[in-house]
């Protein structure tokens, strides 16, 4: 697992070793593998996330923003499960085209993310590749041994609950490629950086250990996302579309383009945490959300039965074309 | 973490998730992230590696001995921590002309073994790459708190001990390149499958825990990865170059062609243990040999000071180009 590329040993190590030095368990960057203690009574959750230059993002972003994406998406999957992170190990496969500069800003935006969420780099690999760059993490958390959340566990009479505001990420992602041309330059600057640097919901997703009965992080689409969980947990669900929580940009966007409401709920990239919960928790859930300012709202129902319908005001079904980006 | 790509859903879950039965906290392989208990008294071990093909493999290599290599590597560097190992994670960036079969052969090597070395598929991420196939594996083992190996240890005065033979994979490799057409037809084979199936020692490792001093594998070459192991335990060290355990296949090659020497000493990929243990070790590690089935060989002595030397059976220092892939 040593950081190594024919030739450039030093270079890596000088690049990425600083991004351990805050956990002694990653001896350096220089050994085999590394060593992660969970705290007592609590078991490992990891996750993995692999990005491809071109495909998942366009290459020419800054390269800090590249980093912390791909940290925080990892991030979003351990808030999704309740998780506190400790340590992620980083796979870099890299051009013969990207240099020192490229690298070391790529470090600095992970070295800023580490900061902001407590994480340290424990270990990894780099080598070379005559394709685009594809990068690689694996993040581990903790969390109570038997406490974490997952995808089953929503019952009939649930409420479903969203964290933070829907459909900013994918209207990013069409501004990022020049769509959306009336955008006043503000709300532009807010989508795209939605797109471009999600919000892990960690201290949310800690907080719902046993709390919520069921949760996902919003990351192929509102309906996709929640057509998995009540498929996990062979119930049904039924959201209403004025309660799913829209940010001012995107309700403006909305309000012109009334179309544009199904790329809202079938968008991906969001990655917020959609949750259910039984109907009692709802005091709960509303002091957690005053306590940690992350609005969590509640769109929507839990009942037998299977699949996800979407509602307008009149209780009448919204037909979705395609519920999210996975299954298109 | 779930493993997922356009369009694909359904298939790589119908050929990876029978992978994850083995292991409850891979839960299916449909949740955000994966569980993992280590035993009572342990600490979890983690290491990372990335194959690319036309870099790390040619490409027309049967998709099960990829795998195989791949998580093997993998398991080589838990083998040199001294670790059991638990569950891997699986990243894979998949060119469009890559087919199901493909995909099912590559299952079917992991499978295999999976039974072998009693791990199980925990999650991963599968995305869609216009450039080359790229693969890596995450591997967790456990390790009694504390007692994992590590480079830094050795002490002066220590024995320098390798398992099994060296040399092997990288004349196995030139044989794969076309080289060597001396080589008698069966060594070609022997030499070919050290190369593209490696043995990770995890059964020497887990015992050499309060044996060794230090551990590494031998993945960049003999020479530079005690280099590596030297630097880290500041200390120098001597390697008989006559004490190196050779097959018979590389023996005999080395009677016809002496320089070959060189390549044997420095060439990589060979994923045997090389350890250092004190003087009063040696009885033990025989007993352990013996018991385990695997030949372990002194072949040199630690002393204070920084460096490796390689030397003739009359003591005279052996020049060393290139001592390994990563310092070249």
């Amino acid at each position: 697992m040593t950081l190594r590329q024919t030739g450039e040993f030093e270079r890596i190590e000088r690049i990425f070793a600083p991004l351990a030095d805050a956990w002694p368990g990653a001896l350096g960057l220089r050994d085999d593998a590394a060593l992660v203690v969970p705290s007592a009574g609590c078991e490992i959750v990891v996750t993995m996330d692999t990005v491809v230059a071109g495909v998942h993002f366009v290459g020419d972003e800054p390269a800090e923003f590249i980093a912390a994406k791909l940290l925080r998406v990892n991030l979003s999957d351990l808030a999704a499960m309740g998780a506190r992170p400790l340590v992620y190990t980083l796979s870099i496969a890299l051009p013969k085209s990207v240099g020192d500069d490229w690298l070391e800003r790529f470090a600095q935006g992970l070295a800023a993310d580490q900061k902001t969420f407590g994480v340290a780099l424990a270990g990894g690999d780099s080598v070379a590749t005559p394709g685009p760059m594809t990068l690689t993490i694996t993040a581990l958390g903790e969390v109570a041994l038997g406490k974490s959340l997952h995808r089953a566990g929503a019952r009939s009479g649930d409420g479903v609950y969203v964290t933070g505001t829907i459909g900013d990420a994918t209207l990013g992602l069409r501004a990022v490629r020049g769509g959306l041309p009336d955008l006043a330059p503000s709300d532009r600057m807010a989508l795209i950086q939605r797109y471009q640097c999600p919000e892990p919901r960690l201290a949310v997703g800690q907080a719902l250990v046993g709390l919520a009965s069921a949760a996902v992080d919003v990351s192929d689409g509102l309906v996709a996302d929640l057509q998995h969980l009540a498929a996990a947990s062979e119930v049904s669900a039924t959201v209403k579309a004025a309660a799913v929580p829209l940010s001012p940009a995107v309700s403006k966007m909305i309000e012109n383009k009334p179309d544009l409401m199904e790329a809202v709920l079938t968008g991906g990239d969001d990655y917020e945490l959609l949750l259910t919960a039984p109907a009692n928790a709802g005091a709960k859930l509303g002091g957690l959300a005053a306590t940690l300012g992350v609005p969590i709202a509640r769109i929507g129902e839990v009942a037998e039965g299977s699949g996800v319908r979407v509602v307008d005001a009149s209780g009448r079904n919204i037909e979705i074309q395609k519920p999210g980006y996975t299954h298109g």
